[in-house]
């Protein structure tokens, strides 16, 4: 039994093994001239100083945060102070996974344009293989840490004999928590930090550049260029690497706490099955996404990139999925029971399943609302031609249409996972959806070594059809920018709710009523939750990016010489207000995603924490949804302009007052996609994880609530409200 | 006893016999001279065209539903046929509150126009005694109409002898819900057709007589002028006139619903207090409203026009509040049990001050966020200085940001009124909000008519210091419209929790549990409502302008003389584009709001309805704070620009580079805050009622879910979820 264990730790060390590899083919490349090589050179240079800025606040937290978990997890029994280790380490393979991707990004970058100036072919194999260092990098982390902590704690905490579903295994992976705690906290910061530095170098860099200077987009003489450069490198890269890595080892951890609540005592590995399924799968989707790098790669100068990655993506997704189906058969008992919920193993392949067909059509309704050619699109290209009112009304109207279709489907999600194999199901089916990650990441993080690579040809300037070629790897890289951020916003949905219920059990209590006033105000306040995280994240960029516009200013007022290339700007400045801004600003909503579940937990008890979550996840997909989405469409109906878009019969091109227009809308949508509707994902995941953590502490079993407002009048009070039995002996209220 | 039951329509008789006195003194003002009369007939005849057309559709929709309704109320027993005529008769008085208001509007904006020729006082004598003929109606027409039909259905289905907590008086008030229906639908229409309606014309002619033809708002030559004018009566008037109509309604009728439950055997008036107490309190604001109208005036030209109003609103509303305690002292009995909470009639007495502290905190806040001079507004001038964007950027950040005080307030709030007493606490804390309805509806109406008149005097080119005073009170009502809109959103998120509260009663289910994955599904599916409905009408104001635009582009093109005074626009074409854009995109989103809770409840059952209902209160509060706030603030923004601002040191007035960036802001705000933001509260509220008027139908006792998918593979099934009692013995399940 044990053997099979061992098995998920060693498939990450061997994929970090292979990453290795890869990450020196890449390296070996040719780097092209002195000029690109100084120039890729201050953009690892600006990247590396923001992570040591960026380390040096979180190394504080981390320090603090540790501290009190291990003072609190002496308190309660269900808990350790062993949880402090976990979390650190969570924290350290977070910052590393953004590492990893962010350092073979600023490799990648430059070895991508000098590979252009030979073909589109060479391009992609550079750059694509740069993301492959980073997804398969940070998903075998996850699978290492994970793999190798749950050996280390079930040996420490589960004396031999102890059952499966007992107290001892409770604790083990309740401790593992803090693993997850720690990746998403760094996560939250990483993603947010990274978001408010991109788009405010960006906003600020075209504020002046392309509007007030007349000079294109990545022009050398632009001083906030090499930030904006850094900033798709620390947060599309770095920031994103986090991201997933959280949200990896947040789905899988939610599915073993559910999977502990499960008799598999029939299973022929001692019960531990369920616990383990989801690791399993975890590991396969890793193999394939390997496996499935392999088939990304073109030929001709004519072939279609996008095809060549989706080649990779699908064959991935298939062979995890055949895969599973053996991983579920072989290891799972043929019956199971999950809080009166009774199922068995081929449901729960059902539900993986369902979890791959949401995260397809999420993908899908993405691509659609944010495609160029397609109607949301069409749309707010038309509604330019009215003015900039008209188009940001335009985007924001598509954005919040945007939101129905995927609801639906994450509604038939929920409810058929549910269906087949209860809330492991959902969880599960969350599992399936993240398993190959690894592929996922490697497309996502191709998109900004793309991006790059056309900036440093610019920058260089260099032959028109180098930057063609790179050009074409970019305009990929943003569709599956966007479908990737749909990808995303469901794998959280869904795991949210699995750790919610995870929260529910470990809590101890049985049901969370919209119905009780308490409840229903914390819903209230969890719905706000996002509002003022996004405000703040927005508000950051604006304010960052109004600093990088004096600067910018006074550099070309002050440096004589700038616009005749006479004279270099200093790139540094910008480099440090951009880092300055994005460490300071990315305190307060980190901060709030970190305590308000505290307060409102130790205050109101785990029910109205329960309402909270509910409010926050609901409203955080819904804000995450709408606000990626109107940035996408934005983004693309202002791209439409760039090879001329016709508006009731007449043809308009770049820099007509559409065009200028679509690019007010563009700048609107820049921090809505880049900074704050993709936090809301690791927000909801990272505050359904602090309320896991603190579960043990402000449950039924072990405390009282500071004030218990809708409890303190009632007069009757059912026997069925104290429960004190173990978690897995819970039974969900069935229906009439 | 029954004495005490005829007193509350008599109060509403003596208040419509006060507003005929009122509205004839109005009519004897002097309506000026010829060219004003001129133009205010334009202005009457394309007001009372738009509501012809949509009374038309209406009718079709009114006669439709009444069939349905009475089809249905043979089917079950704890409804009545009967409920069909309530319903009728709540849309035509809703649609009779919206006339009232539209007629009295189009005949004091131009007598208000005349009498400012003459003072500042004598202008706000008149403008705001047309807005008390309006305010006065409608809450005398609510109080006559739902006092009338109780005492009706009392005496129709209470059986003497019968006692007032049994099933006769529940069906009563169920069959009573159907006026409150009836009222709430007509309302969405009215608010979303008229703010399409005003927002289509404001936007359009703004578009091409301000940006484009150079000639400033309201000039007789622009042919959208009229339109846009009407557009302030059909929207904000008789639009707002049917919105607290049935807000009033509503929230009256919701307290009845949890009065019924309450055994209050021991009043003197035969168990009935705790359900007349709301019609009481109502009869109560709406006869001090009467006497706070008479505080506000002014003398000196140099007097507050602000301070007056709020003279009255303050002497109404503290008068209220005190004779609240003699209402609550000699109605109810001591000691009260409502769903397991015991409470004293103090303790309802605590939670009516509890609703009017929210309802005032909510107003203070609101006017922060968009008033002038304040923070909110000073940093989105700030953010005009660098372009369009970043003036959106801050707009959306400060809408965002102003939902948190807003639903800490609101979480107070429910929290507290239910600690006094529980759920009719929260209920009757909501009716103690709306009990001075009458006056704030007043002090709304009076806004538009200003604004009116202000037109008035601008087309006809009267004197400078006419149109100053006219700008005085046009000032003063955006502010008492921000603030209303504060107002409405607080007492829109208490009522449904009432409502809600009321539909768990009358479905018979004992929770609502977000932890089931379908009801968790339905929270996700009701979040999702609010987005698509706020897109849509957003869109539909898009589309109109656009139309708008082209029809006077078309008109300065093909008429010659139009900008030299010698040609007369076709006003009535423009009065025919928003007529006709409006009725046709009022009617998705009112589908929307009337048929998912329908189509959810039947399919899914109560318990996901339930859910649902959550989801949109939740994210319904938030948008429509969100919207009404950013829009707002926009507004004020922008107005800033024609006094001059500092940016920077730099000082800036209108036509500058800035002031443009503010107009993009306004515009964008324009559809936020008159279409979207304010059509929030009539859904939430509206899809409360609907659920509860089918609650009978889908209740635990009479049918069986299409789909009940969670409940099918559940092997566990405690004894305590099938419920059949009556709803008032139903226990609130208490905490630990």
């Amino acid at each position: 039994m044990i053997n099979v264990l061992y098995i998920i730790p060693l498939v990450g060390a061997l994929a970090l093994l292979y990453t290795f590899g890869t990450s020196r083919w890449v390296v070996k490349q040719d780097a092209g001239d002195d000029n690109m090589k100084e120039l890729a050179g201050y953009i690892a240079k600006g990247a590396m100083a923001f992570l040591k800025a960026e380390w040096r606040i979180l190394s504080i937290f981390v320090v603090l945060a540790a501290a009190l978990l291990a003072w609190a997890g002496t308190t309660v029994p269900d808990s350790s102070p062993v949880i402090a280790i976990a979390f650190c380490i969570g924290a350290v393979l977070s910052a590393t996974a953004g590492y990893i991707g962010m350092n073979i990004a600023t490799k990648a970058n430059v070895r991508t344009t000098q590979a252009a100036r030979t073909s589109l072919a060479k391009a992609l194999k550079v750059s694509f293989t740069g993301g492959t260092v980073m997804g398969m990098g940070v998903a075998g982390l996850a699978i290492l840490g994970l793999g190798g902590l749950f050996i280390v704690f079930y040996q420490l905490f589960v004396p031999a004999g102890s059952v499966i579903t007992g107290p001892e295994m409770k604790r083990a992976i309740e401790v593992l928590a803090g693993f997850s705690l720690g990746a998403e906290s760094i996560a939250l910061f990483a993603r947010v930090g990274g978001g408010i530095y991109t788009k405010a170098a960006d906003v600020g860099a075209d504020l002046v550049g392309k509007v007030e200077a007349g000079i294109p987009e990545d022009d050398v003489r632009n001083p906030a260029t090499i930030a904006d450069n850094v900033g798709d490198n620390v947060g599309d890269v770095a920031g994103m690497g986090a991201d997933l890595f959280g949200s990896y080892v947040a789905t899988i951890l939610a599915t073993m706490v559910l999977g502990q609540e499960i008799d598999a005592s029939k299973d022929n590995f001692g019960g531990l099955s369920p616990i383990i399924l989801p690791m399993f799968i975890a590991g396969l989707g890793l193999i394939f996404s390997i496996v499935g790098s392999w088939f990304v790669k073109i030929t001709k100068e004519t072939d279609s990139v996008q095809k060549a990655l989706n080649m990779g993506n699908w064959s991935s997704i298939i062979m995890t999925a055949i895969a599973a189906y053996f991983a579920v058969k072989i290891l799972l008992p043929a019956d199971m029971i999950h809080r009166g919920v009774q199922f068995t193993s081929m449901d729960v392949y059902y539900s993986i399943i369902t979890g791959l067909v949401v995260g397809t059509l999420m993908s899908m309704i993405t691509e659609y609302y944010t495609a160029m050619g397609k109607r949301p699109v069409l749309s707010i290209i038309k509604q330019s031609g009215t003015g900039h009112a008209t188009n940001i009304i335009g985007g924001l109207s598509v954005g919040m249409e945007s939101t129905v279709a995927p609801i639906l489907v994450l509604a038939f999600g929920i409810v058929t996972s549910y269906y087949f194999a209860g809330l492991y199901g959902v969880s599960i089916a969350a599992a399936g959806m993240m398993a190959t990650t690894a592929m996922q990441l490697s497309i996502d993080a191709f998109g900004p070594i793309a991006d790059n690579a056309g900036g440093i040809a610019e920058m260089s300037r260099l032959p028109e059809e180098v930057r063609g070629r790179t050009d074409n790897l970019d305009a990929v890289g943003n569709t599956t920018a966007a479908t990737g951020k749909g990808f995303a916003i469901a794998s959280a949905a869904l795991t949210s709710l699995a750790l919610f219920a995870a929260f529910v059990g470990v809590a101890g209590i049985t049901s969370i009523d919209i119905y009780h006033a308490d409840v229903l105000a914390g819903l209230f306040i969890g719905g706000m939750i996002p509002f003022i995280f996004s405000s703040l994240c927005i508000a950051a960029v604006g304010r960052a990016a109004m600093d990088m516009v004096t600067e910018v200013r006074r550099q070309f007022r002050e440096i004589p010489g700038i616009m005749e290339y006479k004279a270099k700007p200093e790139y540094e400045k910008c480099v440090a207000i951009s880092t300055k801004a994005s460490i300071r600003e990315m305190i307060a909503p980190g901060a709030i995603a970190l305590l308000v579940p505290v307060i409102v937990g130790f205050t109101f008890g785990p029910e109205v924490l329960g309402g909270l979550l509910a409010g926050v996840t609901v409203s955080g997909v819904l804000m995450g949804i709408f606000q990626s989405n109107a940035g996408g469409a934005w983004d693309n109906a202002k791209k439409s302009f760039e090879k001329g878009v016709e508006i009731n019969g007449e043809k308009f091109f770049k820099k007509s007052e559409p065009h200028k227009a679509s690019v007010t809308g563009d700048t609107v949508g820049d921090p809505f996609k880049d900074t704050s509707g993709p936090s809301m994902n690791i927000l909801i995941k990272l505050m359904s994880i602090v309320s896991l953590v603190i579960a043990p502490h402000i449950g039924i079993k072990n405390y009282k609530p500071l004030l218990n407002v809708s409890g303190q009048k009632h007069i009757a009070t059912p026997a069925s409200t104290q429960i004190t039995t173990p978690a897995n002996t819970f039974v969900l209220t069935a229906k009439k």
